[in-house]
């Protein structure tokens, strides 16, 4: 028993792997000509969602160090993209948000995503889709569960 | 109807992303320690699972560039843990096979990778580890097969 789930898991660790190789391959080419990188669509798309998304918010969501995460910010500031503004209740985090710039360019790059996804995935019924959703929701869910009981495992190392 | 559908690719699209930013962030902290980051494990299990493996048949299982390729494969035969040795039937493409010394070091760090991946899903059931197992696999799948289309759709432009 115990090792049919060894081989399961290996055989999952192996997927994941595939899957994201084969997307990065597919993303950067339909991406080639655009002025976002999938890793930038993805950060504006939970400062466009959100409210009161700061620095921290957004290390924690995405479980990216301070430096990291400034780097991506800073870059989408730079090309006019977010903007930083004063959050009256909280005076020591200032919230990022979309300029409409930032917003033009994030809907017309998530459109092109959108149109290559439907591309790659046009052979699965609505069905599987919903079906594959629901599993790597789960599989989301669990990842990010274990990994909030490893963090509190490290700090009280 | 296709409104649903493109709502599904967007959340697939999020999901994915979110599991390899999860994964990459525990697999760092895994493999701190090790010899073998996750992309040299794989490319080692791939050498270690099939026989005549040579730099062509590598670029084409992943997706990769020969100069790519080429700077992982280097890599590891600097180390020790591969090595090129000729091709009797096929006197232009030197096969690469791992080293007693290559098996080894997978041998550990798949152990690593079997223990770390077994606490992050130790919540599911093994039947919610196959559903998530086939939802994969048809994901990859398809996605391998769409792409295979776009190949010959790039060479044909």
């Amino acid at each position: 028993m115990t090792s049919d789930r060894e081989h399961i898991c290996e055989q999952l660790q192996d997927l994941l792997k595939q899957i994201s190789m084969v997307l990065s391959y597919i993303l950067s080419k339909v991406l080639e000509d655009s002025a976002l990188t999938f890793h930038q669509v993805y950060v504006m798309k939970i400062i466009g969602a959100k409210t009161d998304v700061n620095l921290t918010s957004l290390c924690k969501e995405l479980n990216l160090s301070k430096g990291a995460m400034s780097l991506t910010v800073n870059r989408l500031e730079e090309e006019g993209y977010v903007k930083k503004c004063e959050n009256p209740s909280d005076r020591r985090n200032r919230n990022i948000v979309l300029t409409p710039k930032g917003e033009e360019v994030l809907n017309s790059t998530r459109e092109k995503l959108r149109e290559a996804f439907d591309k790659l995935t046009k052979d699965l019924t609505i069905e599987e889709l919903e079906n594959i959703k629901n599993s790597l929701m789960r599989l989301n869910e669990t990842m990010c569960g274990a990994m909030k009981q490893y963090h509190v495992y490290q700090e009280q190392k």
